[in-house]
Parts: C-alpha cells; structure tokens; sequence
C-alpha cells in the first residue's frame, strides 16, 4: 500500500477499505507516512468527505492505536462505564456538576479529561480552582477512587489514542481541522480508547462553541451515533445551545461556585435544565433501574434534593488532594481584586449575549490560555447578571466583571460593551437542548 | 502573513492577491513554509483552481524565485527569443528536428532541458546517444555557442524557479500533480526564468500523454496562453494528439534517426507534419519577415531542401563535442542486438497503437528511466511499420522491437501484443494538430 495512491482515491471521491484506514492510522503512529502526505489526505477528506463506515474504521483504527482501558474491574459487575463529552463552550462547567450527580445515582464516572484552549475553558483547568485538588493520578489510584467513590477525574495519563494527537496537531495548521469526519473521529476514538460502553455527547451549537450553525452541529451528532453504533457502543447526543455562555458564570472558580449552585438545585435555570438533561441521558444509557427519561429524571431530582451529589463532590474533591471546605464554603475559594460592572445604556430586553466575545474576554484577563502552557487566574472572570430574553431598565447591571486590576477590567468592559445587545421589542428566552440524536 | 490563513482561503474558494501568492512562493524557496502547509494548500488548489490572474501572480513570482536568463546579448539586436515547450508524449523527438530547422532559418534557438521521466523520455537524454555529445555547458559557452551556431540545447546550469522545483517534488508525492493552474505555473515560470520573449507550446493529448482528455489539453493550452499574455509574451499553443507514438520511432537512438529523417523532409508523415508546424508557428512568433502561416512555411520547407538544416544539426552536434560522423552516418549511431518481429496475426485497418504502452515497454526494456539515476540503454527501442488507418494483411510486421538482449525482447513483445488493434473496418488515420490557441 501506497500514501500516495490513498490521497489520490480520497482526492478523487473514492472510499477508503478498512485495510486502507489501518495502514494510514499505522503511518500516523509510527512516523512512516510523512506529515505532508497526511495534510494532503486531510484536505482531500476535507472536501470529499468520508462515509459512515470509513468514518468509523478509521474511529477503531485511532481508537486501537495506542493504549486502552477497561474499567469494568473498578466497577460493580454488569455495571456500564458511561462517558460524557462536550465539544466544548463558554461557561461550560456540566462535568463538575453531572459527575457527582451520576455518581450520587449509583452509576460509576471515571473521566480523562483534558485542558481549555481558546475561549473554551476544559474541566480540569476549573477543578484547578480548588485548593491542593489535582488530577494526577496514577492508573492504579484511578480505579481504586472509581472503586470507592465512584467519580474520579484525571489528566490522560496512558497513551490515548496517539495517531488521534499527530493528526489533531498537524489539521491544526493545515486549514483542515473543520472536516466533519476528522472531528468524530477524533472525539469518538478517545472516548471508545477510555473504555466507555456508552457515551452521552454534548454538541454545542452557536456563536459560544466549534460549531455555529445547526446543520453542522446535528450532521456531526448524527456520525459520531453512527461511529458508536459501528463500534457497539450506545451513544446519545443533545445539540444544545451556545449563542449566549452556559449559566452566568465564565470563569474558572467562578463556574465551580455555579457548579456547587446545581448540586443544591438552585443554578441558573439553562445551567440547571442541561444539568439534569445530561444526567438522565447518561442514567438512561447505563441505569437498568431508569426505563425512560422520566424515572432517570426523577432519580436525578432525588440525588440533587437528598444532598447525595453535593456530598459525592466532596468526597470526590478530598480524594483527589482537593480542599473540602472550599466546597462547603464557596467563598473560600479564590476571588478576584477588581470588580466592575457593565451597565445596561436603556431599558429593553437583552437580544444578544455573543458567548465568544465573553470566553474570548475572560482569556484576555488571564482566566484561559492562549497558547500551551500559559498559567491561568483562577479568579477572574465574567459573571451575567441577566439573559437573552430578560427585561432590564437603564442603569441595571448586565455583567460582573472580575479581573486581576483595575487596567485589565477597564479593556474588558471595553470589549464587553458590544457583546451584549439590548433592545426595545420583548424576546424570547433561547432554548436549552436543540436537538437529540440518539442510538435507534 | 499566516499560511494557515491562505490555505483556508483557498480551502474556503477565495482569490489570492499577489502579494499573498509572493509570500508563498517566498516561503518554497527559502523553506520558511513547511512542505505540509504546502501540501495543504495545493490539494485546496487541486479542488478550487485558480483565476487566470491567480495563476499568472503565482508564474511570475515562481519565475522570479531564482535565477532569471537574458540571452538577448547572445542573438543579433532586435531579435526575439522564441522557446519551444512539449509537454511529453512518447516518440516525442521534436525538437531534434525543429532546432535546427528554426535555427536555420535565423532565429537562433537555446534551449534548457530536462531528462525524461516514466513513460516520456526526454530531449537531453535521446541527445546523448550521439557520441560524446555533452550537455553540460557553462552559461559563457552557451552564450558563445547561441551566437556563433544559434542553436544549443544545455541542462539546466542555472537556478532557474527553484520554487518550482520545490512544489513539483512535494506535488509529486501528495497527489496534487494533475493540477491544470499547477501544472501551467510549473511549465510557464521555467520558460520565462529561461528568458524567452515568445513561446510554442506543443500541449499532447491522448493516452500516451499526461493529458489524456481533449477538454483538460484545451484548457490547460488556454490557461498558460493567458499567463503568458498576462506576463508581456506572445505565446501560441498547439493541442497535439498523442493516442498513438509520435512517428515511427520510439527509443533514444532510433528517434534521433528519425529526427534527421525529418531534416531530409522525409520522416513519417505525421512527425514530418507535426515539426514544420511546430517550426513556422515560432517564425510566425519570432520572425518579422514571415507574416502569416504560409510565409513561415515556405521559410521552413526552402531550409530543408536546401539542406541547411541538417547542417546546423551537424554544427551543432559538433560544437557540444559530439561526433557528427554519427550524424552524417546514422546507421553509425547505437543499435541493440536483438530485434523481434510484432506480426499482424490478422488483415485488416489498424484502429488503435496504445502510446503510453508502448512508452513503457522501451522503458521497460532499459530505454528510459524508472526512477531518477537509472542509465538507459540508448539502442534500445521500438519502431512501428504502420500506424492508425494502415492496411495491414495477415503477418504483416505491425512494429518491430529493437532489445537487448532475447529475454527482454520476448517480454516487450508479449506487452506490446494488446497495444495494437486491428479491425476489418477501415478507418482513417489520426489528425496531428486538434487545436490551435493563441495570443489574440
């Protein structure tokens, strides 16, 4: 088998065999297939696509291509791994509170999860926030605290899926990282190495995440369903909106504060509605107890009411080295110096939250990275006060700005200003879950 | 200026501005861009293409990227500099004969040539079957030679558009040759880096040539028309056909043979046909004195009869070191031991000789080179007895093989069995030149 001959079959519509995506997964792992062959392929798929089945052969190729686990000892027999993944968004701090919630339900969650880049912060960055919490663990301690507590979160410690790393790296800088069967399989091929049985996808759609229009968002949600059905797995993935940031809070111990707000059941409502959405998606895939949305929903409910989850938090966080009375006492954990406030010009309805601007706002204070390896201000960040749809009168405060200094605030209000648009005409508030495309 | 950015822009069917192009071209040459954000790049440009005036930009700064000829010091004052260009095509000894032809008639011809490659060979290669023929000249001598002889024909010395030489190998290896802006930038900037004021271009289709599709020859032949207007030169293409070789004699020493026929006017029809064409269209480019077609003709007939231009190959063969014994006693030229009947095994009209077969089998048998640095065997080859539309009767010869040695005769002779077809029904024999585009 030849590289060349490969582009030339994907550059001239042809469809990939098995064998073919082996071969070219093999390459990317072991150096043989130089990157200039792979950054042609990766273009020639780019604008050919690929059909379900080479999308999920080259998923299983990645998938196989380096470590992979099998939690099932750390769980109790017959029990399902059920993952979850978001592609990620402003304001997106799901993880920490479903991963207590599920847990809380009897039902283990053991992540591998990674950090933020760009405007959209990654859980561990915002686990970070928390005094002495970290997610080094070995694979020993991993399944021990799966075991015992039944949550545990850590960095990638094994290899995951390293053909995935090389590929990821170079549509980086090639133009071809928006190619729909490059993005399941890159999602795809992690979660099937961590071992899940089942997975609950969280597309994010909107101005706030990777993909901004709807069409794009459910062609994605509907391969990587199929991705899973073609690797035996049960996927189900809620579009959900991303026009505006999730919840109030951006920022990372400020989303953790609003994290700990849903374990009482008190978030903002878009928070607390996908929240308890995810949470009965994943109970519904892995909880022979939970036989349709409404019985998941109302052991999610009881988990949340009881203070099972809040208390799974804390258990979760002390087992991992985490301080657990910055969890019973919030404003423990780290604050920012400066406070200022955008202000709303007129009275109106807020039309316009543009998520990126904020993610993109909040990185600029210091509260993400920009490149690899940057330090992040846990502090800072941005908290609304009002969204799309409310009614505010001049004067009123739309956001809280917290930052580093008085000089970085200033730049932020600045940038903020034309985020938010505020308007005479009533609007509705926006919805929570677009779509769901699930496992038939 | 970013190269992610111009592949995106490319990738998403945007334009190119000049200066975007000279940065890239920039970036081949002095490998600040790496080879997979070029590869990246040229696959965009393989499915979007380019506008005339993006590819003219690209011809231009590739023809600038190195060393750039003006040989009008070398030619008497006011005459132009007419190249000749062929893009290959097996039995393709054109420019053996329309050289000193041209040169005969007073437009002095230098020429930079390459070395042929798969199933094509090239002029400098069939040059050097002639004894002691080099091509290796300093730019002084060739200078001097252009003057004194006005014909000599030399690798290429100089640097001429590494940046071509750079995107040609990686478009080589990632599947982007067929590329018609490409393919027109890559051809176009090495005959303007070369120096020439106007250009034939003898653009072949057909199967033994790299286009084999009249639509693609036509609007390749158009495109480099247009980047020739677009640079200040007059250019004329030529669209050829190529189904079946070129003449009789495919192999090294067999065409130069048939190539001095053609300076006796007494070469196989086509080939003759095709080298007083190739020869007036540069006098019509080059020459004030020939006004139209029929002018140049008559010019280009009068240098054949007269014997004038077998004696500027004979000069010009001497001045490189060669021995114009060979020349003058061709049968002195190299012969291959072994020759080997292809019989008709029925009577009938010849309806197809398939070129690139053919092409191959003398590569095959050690006339042509498989991978760069192979040597070739010069007396090597194949010589056809008839061509499309002959009469042939049972056992007729249809060509004969000319081999090294029995066993690779045998083979050539089993390939070459299905490169002829014969069929009851005549049929007419195939036109030399399909098309004529020109500078308007």
């Amino acid at each position: 088998m030849n590289p060349v001959d490969l582009i030339t079959t994907k550059r001239d519509g042809g469809e990939h065999s098995a064998d073919e995506l082996r071969f070219l997964v093999r390459g990317m792992v072991d150096g043989s297939i130089p990157d200039y062959q792979l950054a042609a392929w990766a273009m020639a798929v780019y604008f050919r696509g690929m059909t379900d089945a080479e999308a999920t052969q080259l998923t299983l190729a990645m998938a196989e291509s380096g470590d992979t686990l099998d939690l099932h000892d750390a769980v109790p027999s017959g029990v399902l791994i059920v993952d979850k993944h978001s592609s990620g968004g402003v304001g997106d701090k799901t993880t920490l509170a479903v991963g207590p919630i599920v847990a809380a339900c009897g039902l283990p969650v053991g992540k591998m999860s990674g950090r933020g880049l760009s405007f959209s912060g990654g859980t561990i960055d915002k686990l970070e926030s928390i005094r002495g919490w970290s997610s080094e663990l070995s694979e020993e301690r991993f399944r021990r605290q799966l075991r015992e507590i039944g949550l545990v979160v850590a960095g990638q410690t094994a290899e995951l899926a390293p053909a995935d790393k090389r590929l990821y790296a170079l549509r980086d800088v090639t133009g071809t990282v928006p190619s729909l069967p490059l993005i399941a399989a890159s999602i795809m091929s992690k979660k099937l190495a961590a071992g899940a049985d089942a997975i609950v996808l969280d597309v994010k759609c909107g101005r706030g995440a990777f993909m901004e229009n709807l069409d794009d968002a459910r062609a994605l949600a509907r391969l990587m369903v199929a991705i899973g059905a073609g690797a035996g797995r049960k996927v189900t993935a809620l579009i959900t909106g991303m026009e505006q940031p999730l919840g109030n809070a951006v920022g990372n111990a400020l989303e953790v504060r609003e994290a700990i707000e849903a374990l009482h059941g008190r978030a903002p409502a878009d928070f607390q509605e996908l929240v308890e959405r995810v949470c009965a998606e994943m109970l519904l895939l892995g909880d022979p107890l939970c036989p349709n949305l409404e019985a998941a929903n109302e052991r999610v409910r009881t988990a949340i009411t009881s203070g099972g989850a809040f208390e799974k938090l804390v258990a979760f966080v002390a087992a991992q080295g985490g301080d657990p009375a910055q969890i019973r006492h919030p404003e423990r954990l780290p604050t920012a110096p400066v406070q200022r406030r955008l202000l709303a010009e007129k009275a109106g309805y807020i039309h316009k939250i543009d998520a990126r601007e904020v993610g993109l706002a909040v990185v600029e204070m210091g509260g993400g990275r920009k490149k690899k390896g940057d330090s992040i201000d846990f502090g800072v960040g941005v908290v609304c006060a009002a969204k799309v749809g409310d009614r505010v009168e001049a004067g009123d405060t739309l956001c809280v700005i917290h930052a580093a200094d008085v000089a970085s605030a200033a730049v932020a209000l600045d940038r903020l200003k034309a985020a938010w648009r505020v308007a005479e005409e009533p609007t509705n508030s926006l919805p929570v879950v677009l779509d769901r495309i699930g496992t038939s």
